[in-house]
This record gives C-alpha cells, sequence and structure tokens, in this order.
C-alpha cells in the first residue's frame, strides 16, 4: 500500500481562517495577504501585533475548534481506504497545541486513529510515496512526491505540482 | 552529519521504574519481571491490576516526572554534538503525555530543542542511520543500524546489537 504523509494547517484545517475570525473580532485590522507571500500567514497580520498572534498560536484553545477544510474529510476517509495515510503536523513547537490536535481529528476525522498522528518539528525525517503540505520548507527534503496545497502565503511557489483543493487530490489519488 | 533516532521511555527515562514506584506506594504487591518477556513492562504488573496501570499511563502527571536513566543526559549532550540526534517517542496514544514530554525534555536535556523531537504512533516512517530503542517492533521496520536498547521486558531477545546502558552507546558511538 502506498504511503501519503498529509499536513495539518492549512491542508485539513484552516488555521489562517480561524485566526483571522478571531482577530479581526478583536481588532477590526484587514490582513494584509500580499505580506504572506514566500513567508508564512502569519506575517499578514500587521507588523506591531505579530507578538499577540504568536501568543494566541502558543495559547491553550486555539487549535482545538479550527474549521475544517472543503472536502477534507471526504476525501481523506476514502484515501485512508485506499492508501495508508499519516498525519505529520509541525507541532511540537506549540506545546498546547499538541493534544488539541488529536482531539480535533478524533473529532472531525473518527475514522484516523493515533497510530496514524505523527506531532514534530522537523519532516525531514518523514519517509513515504506522497506529501501533501503547504510549505515548501516541508516539500524540499520528501523523497517521494511531493503536492502543494494551495493557500495564500505560497500562491508565488511554482516549483511543485499544486492542489488548489482536496476536489484536485480526489482527482489524483481516487481515479 | 549522520541521524540517530532515540527513544523515550525505557530508553531516556526510567518509565517503568516510575510506574514501579508508585504501584509499590499504592499496592505493596511484587511485580513479576518473568512476564513481561518479550511483550512489555505493563505486562508484569498483575493481571487485575493492568486497567489500573492503564489508566495511570493515560492520566495526566505521569509522564512529566520520570527518573532520567543513568547517564542519558552526559551522552545524548555529546551525541547532540556530532550527530543529528531526533528523539522518538510513541506517544500519541496517551494525549496527556506530549505536552508533559515536551516539558521532561526541556527540563532534563535543554540542550535538545522542540525541533528534534517527533512524538507518534508508529515509528514505521521514521528515517535515519542509527535507532536505539527497547521495542522490536520499532526496531524492526528501521532502514539504518539497529540497537536494542537493554529494558526487563526486552532480555530474550536475541536478534539485535544490544546496548546495556548509555555507557555502552558512548563507546559506539562516541569512540
Amino acid at each position: 500500500m502506498e504511503r501519503i504523509i498529509i499536513d495539518m494547517d492549512e491542508v485539513m484545517s484552516d488555521t489562517m481562517g480561524g485566526m483571522i475570525e478571531w482577530y479581526e473580532k478583536e481588532h477590526g485590522l484587514p490582513i494584509d495577504y500580499n505580506r504572506m507571500l514566500g513567508t508564512g500567514w502569519v506575517k499578514g497580520f500587521p507588523e506591531h501585533h505579530q507578538e499577540m498572534i504568536w501568543n494566541r498560536l502558543l495559547a491553550p484553545g486555539f487549535f482545538r475548534d479550527l474549521p475544517v477544510m472543503k472536502d477534507a474529510v471526504d476525501v481523506i476517509r476514502e484515501l485512508n481506504n485506499r492508501y495508508e495515510v499519516f498525519i505529520v503536523s509541525a507541532a511540537t513547537e506549540f506545546p498546547n497545541s499538541l493534544k488539541e490536535k488529536l482531539e480535533w481529528l478524533q473529532d472531525n476525522f473518527p475514522f484516523l486513529t493515533w497510530k496514524q498522528v505523527v506531532l514534530c518539528g522537523d519532516k525531514r525525517l518523514i519517509h513515504g510515496d506522497y506529501m501533501i503540505d503547504d510549505h515548501v520548507k516541508n516539500l524540499m527534503h520528501f523523497k517521494g512526491k511531493p503536492y502543494i496545497f494551495t493557500t495564500p502565503h505560497n500562491l508565488n511557489v511554482t516549483e511543485y505540482e499544486r492542489l488548489n483543493s482536496w476536489e484536485d487530490a480526489a482527482k489524483i489519488f481516487l481515479v
């Protein structure tokens, strides 16, 4: 069975969307999508609020109730029937996220088990046949076939095959 | 730089020792080392207390203050200077252990960073040059050179090169 490595934030969960919702409620300021390009979505928030965004990422609760990406549940359920699926999240930077990410998966993807979850700091030691991730830093060391999952911060990346949605993933992996 | 994958429970931390200390204080019953052989240390506790031991593993707090294995700090500090060290623990079965394991590492091995930690359910997707682990189930799929770290439950294993202590590890990796 071929192995697919799937990222969580910005791929399964709408982490940026969860932060924007909270931020605009608190501050009403618009975020700047251009500032994200080539770095990460955190940089889209105003410079003087970077520390506050970071603190929110570190605080208990943030990762527990994030919205699920459209079609992710249906497509990953079917992938799980046909492939060896592992969910690999660079999460050890955020100690409070660890248990919350497991609980979030259990709530939204109950067909996945704890055996399929990897919470790490660096994905270089993860091997598989396919990787779906929004970050070049994770895809660039991968020995299998990498796919970049589209999100505002990676719109200028051209060197990877792109999945614009989970519907796109279904067209490639579930034909 | 060569990569060493190091397990936590029964290798860096004296997890069984921590449980025995708690158990004998609570129940005063002796544990049976023979029953562990070929399975795992949990089986050394009486059959009618298996569920209680399991609940203790799942409860908050258990993993936070475990004793550190003799010489582990000094040897791993030096390994960390000469190798790419990753700490890989099969921990997602115990959601309350995740943050505690990070904190325990920070307290006892402050020279390691969150980037070097992997908390997972299955080590088959982890690649490296060397693996130090107490479980055959983790070593058997490893593509690099495996070493079994001696602990009562694996005394009957003969198919792997054995490290009886961190001093043994120093003799192999730090010559």
